[in-house]
């Protein structure tokens, strides 16, 4: 059994900037939620938008102190770099064109690098950002966030140490269903961008998704892809992007092997919220995760029973005891229904600060009376079996 | 659709205390993670341990200044009482007996308290303390973290709006099974306490897990016991307090019904980590939902196809919408695999400190090379499907 | 792997008679189709009703001849058991209270009998009918179908073996939501006399589920039960039975170990259609089944990972196998699936006996078309693979 | 609801030959349970092999008369063909290569057909085949079992109502895993056909699990294809028919949309016994549907809740009732199981012909003791109820 473990950084937190993720923004509140969950990260700087008046106003709600709340990330890098306290690493958190200069500008200013995926809009830029990227001798982060999820990380060591036998399949799949209809229509800021090539790059659902599921296939497999077939729609009306990719895929022999595979990523299947999805199958085995009950792996031995396996769970390995926090059978949202209290508790604790203050009505969590009622039902339990199951009054 | 949210708060963290919660200890540091992830807290002080050796050497760990680190909560109240900067909540998690004498020492210092379940260790005690609560103003939070789901708040929203009709059945379960065997024997020293009477109280099974599933089933269906009639076991050799308690339940009349049900909690239970469920039967409506897939409630009006809410998606309610972080489809661990990535990000930053310092080989995460390799992806899909889906090489 | 068998009785079909299960009855239709499945059994005299017209009525549809076709069961026990054909075996499918007469007159005749649950509507008929059935020296087969599923035949045999240890917990649920509303006023003449103390007998939902889920427990635990404390509903308006019963159980000591369990049985509980579920917990492992798919069997020794047991997959053992017809993955319903096309086909048959006769425009099967279309696929596919995955038409 | 249903055929059942479905053989078993069900066919005639000596051993264990038990088929045809009492209808389940011969000869001899899938191993023989079939006006039947599932008849008409709007997309996917391992060299005979072209034809994987695949995609979504692109591979060593299949279809447009889809199928998947799977996609919702769970049809109408439809439960429709046997929430093993029963019933009567004789000890049945303990607990709930669930012996 795991002990829920985090690092709660005792050497102190690292100081971070953000570029991108102001008001409005889904992604920058996540990568926030993300750098304070272990204590690991405290968030100094910013340029929160590519509009400077939206980018200071995003950073002063943030708490962002006047100085370090640019207009530009040019601005912000090289200010920061100057400064003796200034950030270590910033978080880039723009639409996926902004990614190439953003980062480039932080790397060369000798500043970390966190960056949302895709890397850039353009192989050519890709690659050159890697150059960037070597050169700096900084750290580069891409935030393939699936790859840390815990039974992502077993499902990969049981690859790699031979429990599937040689990999012959990988089935690979990502679908949604949010741009069935034309939401870009609809005034979604983030449909608007994701279906706009000069703001997305060459790919629709296999930029956004495609590359998701195609990380996550590589990263467990630890098989290289040589060619692929693909058969990307726009269904939309009005579409130049794809909203549906249909893959095929062959990858470089390993273990005597050449595997095959598939991959689908969509955004107009309807029933789908984020459906991804990750099977692979081998001589000797085979397993199958799907994001969306991220704390199963299905693991079969070929002529075996299936098998459940539980982050933490009986069977589970160090690689995913190292970034497991709570206990099994707790769902890693159980750290967020936590937090909900704590967050409720926050609310009341602001209003108690005017005299008699109360918080909003919408404000719930357990009180002292819900304590009471807890320890007499016990009570009650208690006295009800000592007299062999007798009906007792709390 | 939900856009993630959280308060992250501009007016500045509440500065807060925790007692117990030391090295070894698995619920503080959910206590501290649930308290980080809005933002809406910082960790100042503590007495970590009743060991004032053990408590001083958690703090130091955590990073608590010397002055703050207590070595006993009686202490550490009066001191922090009269700080200028003094902590405003304190979050107790210490084994149940000690909640009481901890929680009594803070809202008599006018310290607001964050304490965990079961409130005290016997009825009386926990009378005693809601009134000194009550006296003092404070607010008074209790860790029924369960009621903190968004699904779980908008079941409540449900059924108060009458979507069930008259409640008639309340069926509550909460199996485990990590006391399936001795394990107070073997060395976990959570069972040592779990099953020692002196401190957990009357009730085993009944006050660790009883009572969430009791607070739950009261919490969602708003009605209030009258009775029960309960049949407590302690199977595992030796114990003395139970290890399985089947119980009924009649609750009083509400809209014209006086409904029934049953709550099953067991430690001895094997292939159940933690099952927590709630199930709620109305003469109009039911309701379902499990723990170890919180994202989900099962919702059958009667007569009609049951449907699949879920979490942000269709059909969901403002309030599971505000105290929800991420879009449906994303279960709610996906911000914990998501902090992976950046804990992660953080152990090679810290590495980069030395020149050319390079991180343990059991970090993991996705490198510049990953994101060159999937915007090629993305290029060779789309060049493979203008050539009508010919195969691509990378 | 287990290859599909069933009997197709060589030494040819047993003759058996039916008493009740004439027109517009659910069970008689069901008992009908089990008993032909494997061949084993031919349908050749009955007494369809308590309504001698209905009776006849419904015998002539069913294809029984007219000397053959009785008005009431007491005629029909009387003359067959005089023919040199008579039947060997009567299947009783009336209402519980028509039980214990019908079979006594055909075990008083020397027929075996197989009879619907529950046996009879009181105690005491019970027990009067065991002994009839004792001294007649014949068969008694009661339908307490559920325990025909392979996988409860394989949980019992893995009780038995010991695989789970000294049992501890049996919790068994049987929730329907068909009395809901008062289908007893609108029509439904199953709810009118399932509601109805002089047909069913004192027990409502126990008498009617209850048993089931008892009869299940007791058949896959081995255990006998001691006494149980139940606390019977009745949530309708109007109703005198229990249509919700919640019950404990203690069973008597077995491998050292007094097992506690718990039954729930309702029919007030909407989004339930037939939830019966059996859960068995020991020392060593526990078992969890449900009925809605009852080709699985979840076992976890603990400690282990939670194994799916499929029917006939791996780890399936003979008891299983050898009530098994199709190989593990195809569900039991494969075969009724099959038997669809079938029937589809017999009333094209049918129609085609009139030169150029159609069936009804919703009769459907697949046609030598859809054969064609299918070896093209095949083909194409080939053509395509050896083309390097070339787009080929069909 | 559903009142179970099925022809029991009143004007008598049709007689049918077999060809094929010998000793040893699996599908002719299945055929032949199928042929049962409803009452509407009775076997009277069989060349069970083209070995004539297994071929009449197999008759007369199926209680053949033996001058209908033929050594080859032709002599089946011609001799059957010209009996006044002869059979109306054939079922063919050799392998694929004999199809096309066998049903050639019924056909031509007026007899009508219910063929096994593929039609046959050519498409050359196929059209052939379609060409005798319209001219004989016999009627002709292929056994794509799946397309027999309520659920399926019921997305079907779903699809063809509109209720998903357009189709854009078709999902499907049949994964096994039995030829993992060199099943045809370990002493399988249906892996030894399955893998020889001469028997099987040009496709593997594609013909025996791709075409259910396809054909079930076809009936569902109503669409006809356009071209596929495929990449076939044969894992096994030696093998030369495929044992995967990786496929992408474009449909041909209708309702202003030209549909894409992919199909995989598997023979080399482990932990997949028999995956079929179908997901089908439109403007305005989408269908789920697995066949290792046919009771259960998964239904989105874009931007509501996920609606779970269950065969017979609220929701469904005529053209899934009319095909359905037992109430929703009973799986339709549920007759299997009751058959079960039935069959070890048989084995107990048939033991008995012989003065006190007894079945093997492995047959198991609910006896009468069982009905008394059944009727003891329902009264014993009773009393125990009326006495406020006082703890009461059985």
């Amino acid at each position: 059994m795991v002990s829920g473990r985090s690092i709660e950084s005792g050497s102190g937190p690292i100081r971070y900037g953000m570029v991108g993720g102001g008001q409005g923004a889904f992604i920058g509140a996540v990568h926030r939620i993300a750098a304070r969950i272990d204590g690991e990260f405290e968030l100094v700087a910013g340029a929160f938008s590519s509009e400077p008046a939206r980018a200071k106003a995003s950073g002063r709600e943030l708490g962002i102190a006047d100085d370090r709340n640019y207009g530009t990330f040019a601005e912000m890098a090289k200010a920061e770099a100057k400064r003796p306290d200034g950030i270590e690493a910033v978080a880039i958190v723009t639409p996926n064109h902004m990614h190439y200069p953003a980062a480039k500008a932080f790397l060369e200013a000798g500043i970390h690098v966190i960056c949302d995926k895709p890397l850039t809009s353009t192989l050519a830029d890709a690659k050159k950002l890697a150059a960037v990227a070597k050169k700096s001798g900084c750290v580069f982060v891409l935030t393939h966030n699936y790859t840390g999820y815990p039974m992502i990380r077993q499902a990969r060591e049981m690859v790699a140490k031979g429990q599937l036998g040689a990999i012959r399949l990988v089935q690979a799949e990502y679908p949604q269903d949010w741009l069935t209809e034309a939401a870009e229509k609809a005034g979604s800021k983030q449909a608007e961008w994701r279906v706009d090539p000069k703001r997305s790059g060459a790919g629709g659902s296999t930029g956004d998704i495609g590359t998701h599921a195609y990380n996550l296939a590589r990263f467990v497999s630890g098989l290289e892809l040589d060619s692929l077939a693909a058969d990307l729609s726009a269904f939309g009306a009005g579409r130049v992007l794809d909203d549906n990719a249909n893959i095929m895929l062959r990858f470089k022999e390993a273990n005597g092997v050449a595997a095959r595979g598939m991959i689908w990523a969509s955004q107009v299947a309807p029933g789908n919220e984020n459906g991804l999805k990750l099977r692979i199958y081998g001589t000797k085995g085979g397993l199958e995760w799907v994001q969306a009950d991220p704390n199963y792996l299905w693991y079969t031995p070929f002529g075996q029973p299936k098998q459940l396996l539980t982050r933490g769970g009986a069977g589970s390995m160090p690689v995913a005891a190292r970034v497991t926090r709570v206990p099994p059978g707790h769902p890693e949202g159980y750290l967020e229904g936590f937090a909900n209290i704590y967050t409720e508790a926050a609310r009341a604790i602001r209003a108690a600060r005017k005299k008699g203050g109360k918080p909003p009505k919408d404000v719930v969590y357990p009180t002292i009376d819900d304590g009471v009622e807890g320890v007499a039902f016990v009570e009650a339990c208690v006295k009800s079996s000592k007299k062999n199951a007798a009906w007792t009054k709390l």
